[in-house]
């Protein structure tokens, strides 16, 4: 217990660490000790990294208005708690061992140049050092650290890039505050990850890249993210697991507080021989990877999208109390589409109650619901549905007890839907414990402004009919995952 | 072939007529028949519409400036080509006789409330009328056609929507001329496969949605596309195929020709018990699908990405020679992500020739690529590329004689790579018959422009890593496909 509160209390430091001391820092903007030393200094200006900065380098007197030092022992201070380095990695052991006579906490190597490249001798040295110095190490070969709470950048790539016309644009992104840690193993998977959630307007809690892992691994951040009040949901990107039993031991513990989304590749014999260039990982079976997760009861994303939107549903919406979908539709095509998908993934696409058909009967009596309309599951209102329709629909269905979740497709294209229905869906199911996702297909202006005002009313909104499908599918499938732990908890009391 | 002939001419009606009737063309801007008349009046203004445009509606003398008439055997020529009806249902034949005594050769019935509603009866009335008098229909309970090259466009819903602020916005583009034709059996899937194609900037040559199809059906359709030479790729939509032997028969003429993708929904319990209160469609076992389409050489795609990536890829590059793929990187995770999705589809990820090889170790010893690069499949040249390192790359293994097609993945995020290098990879490939597509990974700024300045070129980028792979697969198999009957036709030789 007094070991993992000190992992909690270590892996703390490089999120919120007193002082940075940044070993490479330059004046030089293309390179990534500039990048990385501006990124602290601006964060430092708008008060949002609130710790001391010390740029090192011996060929430098200052560096963007800091003095600047020749080695981290010659620091003006007694202690520095998180060493950044970025210098060629031969000379990193040394920079530890300057790091370890000023009390360093925490290392950061971004530094390439090791076990990826069969210099195991130096990774081995680097984690000797660490361990005689009782330094915890993100690292080598590694992005290390974004916290958007904190202000701790390490990534070396700069959020804008010059293009050869003179234009700046847009090119790493970093995401807004949200509840989504990311952790990933590959650095060109994490930016990439960066720019797709900033993009897609998603936040999130804290992203960490940990390269090599000489020291901290996956099971360490897992246990550490387990604890972090900000993080709701757990994006992990691997290539290999380093110890499988550490592994699944505290994956189970988290995911019975928080869910976990695992993106691992390497899973053909062609992936895992590139991940074996990649990375030296030894993908190893695929069975056995699943078999780990199912153990832990991590949700293995199969791709890219899936990753990301199953995270979104996790994230804004209440795990489901069971596997009984509604579908609502204006969209006849697109509500079979998603009721494929449902079925697919072990999802019921059946009748509401009887009680509820005879409400929707009677509408369709008093004419407040097309005569036309299908009250079977998917209960599709047609192209002639209007908010008022699709909004009091919802409200039956969402209240039934039967329905353990809706998913909503109010294509936008119909002539009657106004926008305000989303508004009205919103104050309905907010708050509430039954899941709703929602998908309106298109990629023009209309279709991005009703995806984009569900979202901040914290409802997932979908571009496909079957992301929609499957998003929800995860949150039955986490839904009875828990269930089965609270029946436990419950035969044990 | 006479009749197959006179087929293609009487789909052509629907295209290219010389005059149009709109009958229930009205002066109200929320009526269906408003949208449709105005599309013909705005395309006949800028000379897109090159046809006689004739509003019908018996309580309007003119409607936006034209003389109106009280019905269309009181129209002042002898003849009207192609009339479009958007009346209440039961009104629907008489309409269709009047039309018969102006001798119309086409008919688009966009009215709903026949047997997708169970009156049947109306329906087979229609189908009488239409028969007797030798006029081929296109619905009822459809939105008909848009066809960006003669500027008909039946589409009742309009292009831009009103928010409740009074702010416009677009709703339901209209994509622009290409070389993709859709045919789509829902509308609702139809107009959101519009404004999914517009907002990506993917033309195409033609829209049709059939709707209830008491006529003319996919395998005309096809037909008709089969010949239409501004259609280079096939998309269709489907619930349910008609006539079984017939679409086979016809589609595998087609396939040979150019590709047709295909999504069928309803293939599951669930989805089929939607389909068939949906268009009345009974979808009959997934497998008898599974076959018809193996059979005829279509290209299932089994979710709406896949739909419309597999045909950008089709509509932009030649079909493959073989299934041997070359990955070139510049982000170890993604590529890794690549090379399985190829395995999962069917490809091969092998590496390139031996001579091939030398030469990239020759670049190493050089320092012209990165000492650390992974010459292996995928080629890994990791974050330290630059455009000139990407590029020199490309030319050698799109040149070696062993690789069927590259898939190439330049993640913009890494410092050292100009956006230049897509002019030069384009320069490279372009015009020859070796398949190549792009992916780069994420939704802002740098991401969307390197993604949109591949297309220009004529080379599909993708957004994911899988969605590059299972793309590169379609043209591998398509290529597979079409060479079976080059050696077939060899053999009979």
């Amino acid at each position: 217990m007094l070991n993992s509160n000190s992992l909690i209390e270590q892996i703390r430091t490089f999120f919120e660490p007193n002082s940075v001391a940044i070993v490479g820092a330059s004046k030089k903007v293309d390179k990534a000790g500039h990048v990385i030393f501006k990124n602290f200094v601006e964060n430092k200006r708008t008060g949002l990294f609130k710790g001391e900065i010390y740029p090192v380098n011996p060929h430098e007197e200052t560096i963007l208005g800091y003095k600047c030092y020749p080695s981290v022992n010659k620091l003006p201070v007694d202690e520095v708690e998180l060493v950044v380095i970025v210098v060629p990695a031969p000379t990193v052991p040394n920079v530890m061992r300057d790091a370890r006579e000023k009390h360093a906490r925490a290392v950061i190597i971004i530094s390439s140049g090791f076990g990826e490249v069969g210099n195991f001798e130096l990774e081995n040295e680097v984690k000797r050092v660490a361990y005689e110095g009782g330094i915890r190490v993100l690292g080598p070969n590694c992005l290390g650290v974004y916290d958007p709470s904190t202000g701790v950048d390490t990534l070396f790539l700069p959020v804008t890039k010059m293009l050869i016309s003179g234009e700046e644009v847009i090119a790493t992104p970093r995401p807004k505050e949200g509840k989504i840690a990311v952790i990933t193993q590959s650095g060109a998977f994490g930016v990439a990850a960066l720019d797709y959630l900033a993009g897609k307007q998603l936040g999130i809690s804290k992203f960490v890249s940990f390269g090599n892992r000489v020291d901290l691994d996956e099971s360490d951040l897992l246990h550490y993210f387990l604890n972090d009040d900000k993080t709701k949901v757990i994006l992990m990107y691997l290539e290999s697991i380093r110890d499988g039993k550490r592994f699944v031991e505290i994956a189970s513990r988290v995911t019975r507080i928080k869910p976990i989304v695992a993106l691992k590749s390497g899973k053909t014999k062609a992936g895992a021989k590139a991940a074996l260039s990649h990375t030296a990982s030894i993908a190893g079976s695929d069975e056995v990877y699943n078999a780990a997760f199912f153990k832990s009861g991590i949700i293995r994303a199969q791709n890219m999208y899936e990753f990301f939107n199953i995270a979104k549903a996790l994230a804004m919406q209440p795990p489901a109390k069971g596997r009984n979908i509604c579908i609502i539709t204006d969209a006849g095509g697109p509500g079979i589409m998603v009721a494929d998908e449902c079925e697919l993934r072990g999802l019921k696409v059946e009748s509401i109650s009887e009680e509820g058909q005879k409400v929707l009967e009677n509408m369709k009596d008093r004419g407040e619901i097309p005569k036309f309309a299908s009250i079977s599951n998917p209960i599709d209102l047609t192209g002639s549905v209007t908010a008022d329709m699709l909004v009091k629909v919802t409200e039956i269905v969402y209240n039934d007890i039967g329905v353990d979740g809706i998913i909503l497709l109010g294509l936008h294209h119909v002539p009657g839907l106004q926008e305000d229905y989303v508004d009205r869906i919103a104050s309905i199911t907010q708050g509430r414990k039954k899941p709703i996702v929602a998908c309106d297909i298109g990629e023009t202006e209309m279709a991005l402004y009703i995806r984009g005002k569900f979202e901040k009313f914290g409802i997932p909104a979908y571009a496909s009919p079957e992301d929609a499908a499957y998003s929800m599918s995860a949150l039955c499938h986490y839904g009875e995952y828990l269930r089965q732990y609270e029946k436990e908890d419950d035969t044990i009391a």
